[in-house]
């Protein structure tokens, strides 16, 4: 607590050392702009309106299908904003989308959804709710780490709540939030699992003779490759520990997304003219490094590398799901949210995505952090909205409960980051409840948004070149503090390239109230790991 | 001509330094890969399927209609790639464009469209067909340049040749190729002219008091203003000196887009039930610096500066211009194709347009020259079509008159860069016919793309940053040889940040193929200034 205590007024006095001029009097317009549902709960902006007309059309889907949707969230790894061509990458980048932009052109396209910067804090962050600092998956967990304490450890997952709400739970592709059996989907909500537990390089890496054949042969790797959850996808029920499905290896891998798929598909067409909702947590192999494309698709994208060609495989598999969604007359009553876990991975250049933003993944500059969204919902979100309104993927956590009817069933007994985002995403012109978008890099807190300024009380740099990070900063041992603090317009500067704290005083109080009003969650709140 | 010849010599010079391989033997894939159908044209790549495709759904459309489509041709003033929803921008930057996207989301989206580096090149080249080197037009004239030699001095305009088709020729807005009655555009081959002669800034930047009062208030700079053509919109007629029609000054400036697009919707409302087609040349005041948006859109965009808000202006004028042809029976009948003259102008930050590309108008990086374009054509080009083959605006010269059922009006007599892309427009699946984007600075060559691939024999920089410049390089001033040549891949790079020349030595010989087939038509085809 001590250390937690003084994280917390260390961060408080860079915020407060921001121009001391009569703007720093505490006209607390964020509180006065949003309002606070629970103690524990993230603060939201109020659309009444959008309550009401979410509320309405979910009630007559309800009557119409006798349930509550299902939901059907697609996580996709290391996929770029920029690799789709709805978000103006697709052919233009030399990897067509076309299912995806199918799906964006009849959907609702989101143009400023955050993830956090790197794999494990997101996917903890969609199914927590939480921010990573509060609940300590903060970095990718690495093979050797699969113990107790490295995974949920304790957390309340979303599948869990979900669940409890009716709801037939399936998770299937990657994991990597604990290997241990503790903390493996079948035992931490899901009634069924299928798919890798941690990430997809661990699975091929070590086998790469190109790599280092000394190393790579050597029988220490051997022995700590031969541990189950290395060795290829698994399945698993509650109460089990998940067993080797399907072995990988440097040609089977090239099949592991069509396998994954494979299982969606057919779990979704089981779902057939069942009574109650599911839920398909879906998170695809690709198109984490080191892509082996399947041979279908291998070397055929205009772009010709793996990535590339993994980016059209994905989009396929994408297409593969909505298909199976529509065989089993389940499409009009499902909602389906893509994104993808974080920006692209800069270090495998030139084998990499495309992001128009500045840095990539592992960074909170938004190269790292603004992912691709996609929310569809024939008949219930009308085709070819977009909206640049703020949600984060734990919103995702939220969001669900709420579509689920249960919004009762979020917990009350720690602070819930997610807002319930149900009015934006099915009112016909829904606007976002979140007000503030905030950055961190793993427990350091780095700055906020607010509409199109973004204010950074730290800076984040890399070995080489901090536009362009040849090492992706998945610690926060590259940042510090700016003094005076860096706004940028993400509208005029969506590159941050531009620093414009000085023309931009009359908005840096709205952020610094925010700011402030974050960092008290954890004095009421204390997170799991100590703020630095 | 020595001085040209010379020019050719540094040139090839520069070229074949790059590496002395047994891949430089002239294995010439560029002249294997396409077709020159007349010795002063470009060279294509032959899709005879698509051409004969094209040509049957042309014949039925003229049974159908009685005529030749109607050509509508919307260029914008330095928009950016990024700046339309359809192109990842919108409300992503601040700006929804919601008719440009609808046109867009029903038409053909084109990833890869080219401009020159600034704006009268660019005008110049769509209008003649041919490289800004080879008709002298190589920078934007300025004001007390409006001699004859400064205008298009004797360049046949495609205009011209389609009136010489049966159309009516109208030009609405931006002129800026030469202010001379001669080169006024009633006086080389449209029926009537309603524009402004120069640039947007000047007819606003003198007047702007802020600048300098002192310089403002300045006599000869008020006797300088006081010219016709800078005082407001002309109007004029074939065989007359336009005539001032609209004075603008600070305030009545506000409503010059207004008044184009009335002009414009006008004329085409006067058009329906004609026996013959037309051609609507309409180049936009917007987004050229300084912006004084209408009323009904200033400081109503969500990016709130008079740049955003004239986008979103502009996208409402093009919504009037397509509503005038669906009021008028003619969208059916109409092909629109819209672009930008160049990248967004880096100078006026931070009111400006987005890139996600590098560098801004006046560079040959692809923030200067890729510009966003949409063609629509409903019932001939089927909706949704994305294609990222090469399409510069010069080939709407060909594609015209290849449209009109005249490509045999073709200048023979000297050389025509433009090419026939009627085949990649109306196919079902039509291709590029284009093998070869060059890029020119003035009249500097700097290098060529072929494919995802771009080779540089010259880099560009300006005083400050290369990657961002404060400065628009229009000049050629900032450019050096670059020993051993630049590559990169825009499908990895698409930002242009690593050169990859040493990865990608088997595309080299294609690129300096293409290159030395390029400069060798100077020599066949002397151009109106040196080359240097």
């Amino acid at each position: 607590m001590r250390r937690l205590a003084a994280g917390i007024s260390a961060l408080a006095l860079a915020v407060g050392a921001v121009g001391a001029s009569a703007q720093d009097r505490p006209v607390d317009g964020f509180l006065a702009a949003t309002k606070r549902v629970a103690p524990n709960r993230e603060p939201i902006i109020d659309h009444p309106k959008d309550r009401a007309a979410a509320a309405a059309a979910l009630n007559s889907a309800k009557a119409r299908f006798g349930h509550a949707p299902n939901i059907v969230m697609i996580l996709m790894d290391d996929v770029g904003w920029g690799d789709m061509g709805a978000f103006g990458g697709g052919v233009a980048v030399g990897s067509p989308t076309p299912n995806l932009d199918r799906l964006a052109a009849t959907g609702l396209r989101l143009t400023s959804a955050y993830s956090q910067p790197s794999c494990t804090p997101t996917r903890a962050s969609i199914l927590t709710g939480r921010l990573p600092v509060r609940t300590g998956l903060l970095k990718p967990y690495l093979p050797g780490e699969n113990n107790e304490a490295a995974g949920l450890n304790g957390e309340t997952t979303l599948a869990q709540l979900l669940k409890q709400a009716g709801y037939t739970t399936q998770a299937v592709g990657k994991w990597h939030l604990g290997g241990a059996p503790s903390s493996q989907p079948q035992n931490v909500g899901f009634d069924q699992y299928y798919g890798i537990l941690t990430s997809s390089d661990d699975y091929t890496a070590w086998r790469e003779q190109w790599r280092n054949p000394d190393l790579v042969n050597d029988p220490d790797r051997r022995a700590w490759a031969a541990d189950g959850e290395i060795m290829g996808i698994v399945s698993g029920t509650p109460g089990i520990t998940a067993t080797l499905a399907f072995p990988i290896d440097l040609d089977s891998v090239r099949y592991v997304d069509e396998k994954l798929t494979d299982h969606a598909t057919k779990f979704i067409a089981s779902r057939k003219n069942e009574k109650n909702p599911f839920f398909l947590y879906f998170a695809t192999r690709g198109a984490h490094f080191d892509n082996y494309p399947h041979p279908q698709f291998a070397g055929k994208s205009p772009g010709r590398y793996p990535y590339k060609d993994t980016i059209v495989e994905l989009d396929h598999r994408v297409g593969q799901v909505v298909e199976a969604l529509k065989q089993s007359d389940q499409l009009e009553n499902t909602i389906i949210m893509i994104a993808s876990d974080n920006g692209p991975m800069a270090e495998t250049f030139p084998d990499m995505g495309t992001t128009p933003f500045r840095s990539a993944k592992g960074s909170i500059y938004e190269g790292g952090v603004r992912t691709p969204m996609i929310v569809s919902w024939p008949g219930m979100i009308a085709p070819g909205r977009v909206s640049d309104g703020l949600f984060d993927l734990m919103d995702v956590f939220a969001t669900s409960l709420s579509l689920a009817g249960r919004a009762d069933l979020i917990p009350t007994d720690r602070y819930i980051d997610s807002i319930d985002q149900t009015g934006f995403l099915l009112a016909p012109e829904g606007q976002t409840a979140r007000r503030v978008e905030y950055y961190w890099a793993t427990n350091v807190f780095m700055g906020a948004r607010v509409g199109e300024f973004k204010y950074l009380v730290r800076d984040q740099s890399t070995e080489s070149d901090d536009s362009w990070p040849r090492s992706s900063p998945f610690s926060a041992s590259f940042t510090s503090p700016i003094y005076g603090g860096k706004m940028f317009d993400l509208y005029i500067d969506p590159k941050e390239e531009h620093a414009l704290a000085p023309l931009k005083q009359p908005q840096i109080p709205v952020l610094k109230n925010a700011i402030n009003a974050h960092l008290a969650t954890f004095k009421n709140y204390p997170p799991k790991v100590p703020l630095r």
